[in-house]
């Protein structure tokens, strides 16, 4: 049983037209999503990678925004104007070369007009996060 | 087993030393700490309310920066000059009146130079997070 | 001729009624508060430093807070039920010993729903920041 | 007369090196550096929008990343091996369609191991800023 207002299908056709610049590519894939949490991957690309081989920390940044985004969603439903206020990121690791990012979002809390959760990004099967991140989202009155 | 490098009993008598008015008013016990996270617990008193009978928010940051500094001692041994560089607090919902506030520390990586956790804090048994940190503490060369 | 919607000597008298532990003291002063920007001062007291003379972190944090409360009045009025929901802070420096601490706050925005600010903590008269905070407020309905 | 060690050439070289995916499309310029503060310059393309003409999250949190680096370059030199350990967003307002993304950064600490700057941008010539960001840097030993 779970809390989500939208399964995975419909988060994705959702992001799709809210974020083409992520999700039209077909990097992103949202694992599942219940509405406290959800897990999304992005396929390795050379494009997520700065020299040396590091993923570059935009990237991460942005799959945490993504990531947030689609547990908020799962938990309010289809809610196209909720928009990050404040965002604060960690980078903790490299990653390995080649590997998928991971990123495991949970809401901290949903308020009526906020809502707050923390993103972990683990680099493929490593079990030591490569970032941490808490970001805010306002919530549109609606 | 464990791989705290000190037994609860030495942190106490070390941060009583390091942080008197922390410690000195006897409000802060050190439930626990194994070199990865940390539980201590800062007994009611008036003194941590705001009118209204919010805890205060420099309450929740003040045993969030204990917390980590908990957590970090007994990963690395007695370290008096580790320096936090950075925090970022949010503040999640109100605690209950009269609740003690907890403070769970985890640290998310453990570097040469840097070390950086995230601390949950919560009113007494309640279930739901009053308060959510992560920080940055500089380690000197030793 | 300024924006401020409350003068010192109001905002001195709101403070000492929502933040008593803050202010009750006597430490504080508002030197200056225009609707967009304010500078406080706490006076040194003994209480504010850890040993070996800095100035503690928690003091740092509970003035920036202080002083982001107070510059947001300046701008909205006396409403008693704004919070911080997120406060970051970077510790940059050490103070001098037996300095004021001052802090100087600004909007950076006043929206219907979040003000966000910046604050500055100075040691004395050193050039040099010892802290940097930006924090945002909810603003009630009103 | 300036504090830069390296000329706006020179840091466009050296970055076209390091950050070919930021660089080398053409968009980024650097307007100034002088070891104490830089501005740099997104032109204006649709790449950087989200559905409905916002500049998307994403975009800012990279520049901003870019402009501490610009920065922090043109204060110690070419080192190619300087991290960002952590960085805070807020997102204040919407900037305009078509314009331009401007970033100004400012150092507020240059240690030997870490650097510690904020960050502002604006959208165009509009006065107020869109969003704001503090970021510190990893400086390694050399």
């Amino acid at each position: 049983m779970t809390k989500a207002k939208m399964s995975v299908a419909e988060l994705d056709a959702f992001l799709l037209k809210e974020f083409p610049q992520a999700f039209a590519a077909g990097n992103i894939t949202i694992e599942r999503a219940d509405g406290d949490s959800c897990r999304i991957r992005e396929r390795f690309h050379e494009g997520m990678l700065r020299p040396g081989g590091t993923v570059s920390g935009p990237t991460l940044m942005a799959l945490a925004d993504v990531a947030m985004y689609v547990v908020l969603l799962s938990a309010i439903g289809p809610v196209g104007l909720a928009v990050t206020t404040n965002l604060t990121i960690n980078f903790l690791r490299k990653g390995a070369p080649g590997n998928d990012v991971l990123a495991e979002a949970r809401l901290l809390k949903l308020g009526k007009r906020l809502a707050v959760g923390e993103v972990t990004l683990k680099s493929g099967a490593l079990p030591d996060p490569i970032a941490h991140v808490t970001a805010t989202y306002s919530i549109p009155n609606v």
